[in-house]
């Protein structure tokens, strides 16, 4: 039990948690397949990390694995699903519903990994009282009135760059506890504020970058 | 001249591709503030980054600051568009029309930032000959047929999780150099190919358990 209590209150190194997703999807597809137990070395070798590095990720885990055996395919993904917070609904609203934040009010499969968008907030007065994909889109002005009424945690940024940081200071007066920002701008927060950038451009900055080099 | 051949070989480190749009976004605002200059210290005070850091990183761009000046804001931003690859359209396929592909579809914004996407490939027969936001979708068949006729160098990876790495199989054998991985399968590629990994759910995954330990 008090190794149990330890575990939680560990913090988990961002990069543990970053993998984890990466194990979850080759034990689904195990599952798939019918297969009952796997080893750490099995998912090592399926997606080139160390096995001592998948082991070591796996410890945070509340799962056992079985010595020579490894471990209980259906427990692993459970446990997992639970761990990273996919089973449980996070409810979030979105801020600027331009192409982006329309395209990702579109993404139904956000929800099946617990991310539950519940409205979307925009400026431009058209949008008011419009639904995309069944939810609800609102002038930002009523942000804080539906916030009372609903309770986010979670602010989904898909506004323009000159706006992030606006914005942002506006819904974290308002109670809003984790950012995922998808602009490029790096958004200043208090200590008490979770942000994750998701930098789609710089994705493809590398990926161009990469594909030159290539052709050289 | 020597210098600046010296500069196009050497690769540059993804660390700083990936901090470069950073830059580019604070530019973009003092562009629109109608700023004439900007000094690494400014861009790394707005951000966070070591002035240092933002001096070694611009260095890859082929623009000079002048001392105690800085560089010139049109002028820098131009040049960080180009080398980030923004400017140039790179023709890109889309495979797995589902939730994530279809709304990815109809983010017209990456188009601004070189990602040309000009089709949409799955295996659902009810979704050929379809189009979304003007992009025409075709079944996955048809493939090789469509890459000879268009030359896409990039793939938008959005099929399900289990069905991933035989597509890229399947488009890498077909022509395609570089692949945007959407889901949260590693994908093995030869060496001559480039992959980005988008995990959305990773980022979902770090946000959920970074909240918890707010709340403990």
């Amino acid at each position: 039990m008090a190794r149990e209590e330890v575990k939680a209150i560990q913090k988990v190194p961002e990069p543990t948690l970053r993998r984890l997703p990466w194990y979850l999807a080759i034990i689904k597809l195990l599952q798939g397949k019918g297969e009952a137990v796997v080893s750490s070395t099995q998912i090592a070798k399926e997606i080139n990390v160390d096995a001592s590095q998948v082991a070591k990720d796996l410890s945070y885990v509340n799962v056992a694995g079985k010595t020579r055996v490894g471990y209980e395919v259906n427990e692993l993904a459970d446990e997992l699903n639970d761990f990273l917070g996919f089973t449980a609904p996070h409810k979030a609203f979105l801020f600027g519903v331009g192409s982006l934040g329309a395209a990702l009010l579109q993404d139904s499969g956000l929800r099946q990994y617990g991310l539950n968008i519940v409205a979307g907030f925009d400026v431009k007065p058209e949008l008011d009282g419009t639904s995309i994909n069944g939810i609800p889109v609102y002038h930002l002005r009523d942000f804080a009135k539906r916030q009372k009424e609903i309770g986010a945690t979670i602010g989904v940024i898909t506004v323009p760059v000159d706006k992030a940081q606006e914005v942002a200071d506006y819904i974290i007066a308002g109670g809003i506890k984790g950012l995922w920002n998808f602009t490029p701008f790096r958004i200043r927060v208090p200590e008490d504020i979770v942000v994750q950038n998701t930098s789609m451009y710089a994705h493809l900055a590398v990926m161009f970058n990469r594909l030159n080099s290539i052709n050289l």
